[in-house]
């Protein structure tokens, strides 16, 4: 951040919420830009302009088309771009806007949920060349018929990080309203501490178990391409968290952190018959629907067939249930049936992978305090856990405790 | 309209000021649609949307960018595409949405008041040859960069009236909040009486005069290249004004109607020196400032210098001023005055070229009412006089009554 080079800097909605905000990060912007460096900010739409926009159209349809809702919310980001270079202006720097189809920002066809092919970052280049800033709308890309297409939910940190390794940036930071990446949401967990640093990997876990600081896909670039993220607050100017390549000090820490996510739904597929290919036909149906499905756990057969279950986003049930229930039907399998009532807590930490019976002190901690595990799944550097979501709480806190997580182990 | 054929139907703000309106259009378009039209769709954006983004941006700034306030104020019109694309499916038409730039309306560079320089109709044709619906982001355009760009006022009439041409259209549908183009402004006059025809001329002269049904701009591109606009309620299915080249019945009639601006104010230069080349200088000037100058008055001169009048936009007037006080040094000219408690009043009609007493029935009507002229200015088919603001609305009531506008001399 000190040194000179060229900063990725990405805004989120509540950053930009109302003109004093924007003014805000025009500030810190241009203090980027003044420390010698060049700048390059991308911006969400204005704190809750997409749910305003989403809920004017279904005003008008409640099956609007994909392509059209896209055409409706890339406004979003369009009238944040065009603000901050405003303020920007008004405090004396040079800025530029652009839209994601300006700058190129080329993706596939998958309206609402468009995965990224190419950024063409000519214009951006030729525009930090004559000293400007330059502020590109987040969330939002063309396909190669010049539809306007957006990227789905965190589409606009995916929009930085892309943007931060094609034009080969020092750092992505992400502004947002918490300080980093804490061992617990600090919210549930007074004695939660802020990580100085945390590995891609582990990071990508935490993301896909419902730490909101950043969505999973832009992580995965960030690793894929080794672009630096730098997760800070935009209220503060204290350093956050880094996530980066896994450091050795980090090796010392068996768990970085305890996760949670209640917007998730259990379903269950009855009978499911013991043979090859039953749930690779379940599964690619859903993702052929555009489900994405988290926590998959299925237990030895009894009998000739088994249980099958799984979680899924809560918007996203009502299709997985329609795609299940046809699946089941021809495969002969048995009832489908969901669970609205349910939490995911996980545990995250490279340090697993070296240290055996962290599984055992996770459930005892658990089991002291009398809360059901209903699910488990593990990964090498995770484990995930399905709790009826009143007690979920309660285990966030234990399971921190279990694990000492409010000392500091990093130096 | 009742014939098959192309057809482009424009939708002003209000029209489309939320989803019930939107609907009501999405109604309107598809009827046309079924009647076995191709239908392209010119909208504006909703409601009071362009004036709530230019507040906000007044919270940033008080001297935006131009560039940026194109491109915020581009995403009004987005927003009313994808929202009647939606209501349109919802009743189950295809159509699909575009925004300015992605149908290749190409405008110069001059930003918030960018001038068309071409249109691409490719994209349009293919959709209309799928037997979609297409619906056009009024107002906006790119200029050769890909900036965004706007028309200016009146800009979704503009994108109308061009496209028609561009399309080979067979008519170009302005729905607005009227019924079509009255003898004067109804709310005035109640004998004001709903015109079945009007010549290009005529409306070209009333839209300069403050009819605010169409923008001088668009007409004048009509009229160019031989587009029949019809002025109609989008409230209503009866038929409005057409808008064509003069035919035979028009020219029984003197006067067509009688027109009231509010919104101008009147600029005085004193003692302009009496040599050739003081009032283009000045003109000059104000048009490089994007000033729009209307009535220009120069009486003959005495001892060596005359006083200059002209009337601008009052939105125009700081701008005026700055230029014509800094003319006004330069070419050794006095004082620059101004005067917004005035008000322009015209009537207009072809009829005027062959009929005279025409000017002297209107100052009469005037006189006897004691309503003092204070400028006067004509043309070939119109006639305009500014007075006293507080004296306007009575003097539009004794000319209609005059001319006798309320009776119809039209088969």
């Amino acid at each position: 951040m000190s040194r000179r080079g060229l900063i990725v800097q990405k805004f989120g909605g509540s950053s930009v919420a109302n003109p004093e905000r924007i003014k805000r990060v025009a500030e810190r912007v241009i203090a980027t830009k003044r420390r010698g460096n060049d700048v390059v900010v991308v911006v969400s739409a204005l704190g809750d302009t997409t749910d305003a926009l989403i809920d004017l159209a279904s005003q008008i349809t409640q099956q609007p088309s994909e392509r059209e809702l896209d055409m409706l919310m890339a406004t979003g980001e369009q009238v944040s771009v065009a603000l901050l270079a405003m303020a920007i202006h008004e405090l004396g720097e040079d800025a530029v806007s652009f839209t994601g189809a300006q700058v190129g920002i080329l993706t596939d066809g998958t309206h609402t949920k468009a995965r990224l092919v190419d950024i063409n970052v000519n214009r951006v280049v030729q525009e930090l060349a004559k000293g400007r800033i330059v502020i590109i709308a987040g969330f939002q890309g063309v396909n190669l018929n010049q539809d306007i297409t957006t990227l789905g939910r965190g589409g606009s940190d995916l929009t930085a990080v892309a943007l931060a390794k094609a034009l080969k940036a020092d750092e992505c930071e992400i502004f947002t309203d918490v300080e980093g990446i804490f061992t617990a949401d600090p919210r549930l967990v007074p004695q939660a501490r802020k990580l100085d640093a945390i590995s891609y990997d582990e990071m990508l876990e935490l993301a896909s178990l419902g730490a909101q600081v950043m969505q999973a896909r832009s992580i995965f670039v960030a690793k894929r391409f080794g672009v630096p993220i730098h997760v800070r607050s935009s209220f503060s100017p204290r350093e956050g968290t880094m996530i980066q390549e896994t450091s050795k000090a980090m090796e010392d820490m068996v768990v970085s952190g305890v996760s949670l996510q209640k917007d998730e739904a259990k379903v269950t597929v009855r009978d499911v018959p013991d043979k090859p290919g039953m749930a690779a036909q379940l599964f690619r149906e859903l993702a052929e629907h555009h489900v994405n499905v988290d926590m998959i756990v299925q237990n030895v057969s009894r009998e000739g067939s088994t249980d099958l279950s799984f979680t899924v986003i809560k918007g996203d049930l009502p299709a997985t249930l329609r795609v299940a229930r046809s699946v089941s039907h021809r495969i002969g399998a048995g009832e489908v049936t969901t669970d609205e009532g349910v939490a995911k807590l996980s545990i995250v930490g490279i340090g697993m992978r070296s240290h055996s019976g962290v599984a055992a002190r996770m459930f005892e901690a658990m089991a002291r305090e009398r809360i059901n595990i209903e699910m488990i799944s593990t990964s090498e550097i995770k484990i995930s856990v399905i709790v009826r979501k009143q007690h979920a709480e309660r285990a966030v806190r234990v399971i921190h405790k279990a694990f000492g997580l409010e000392k500091s182990r990093r130096r």
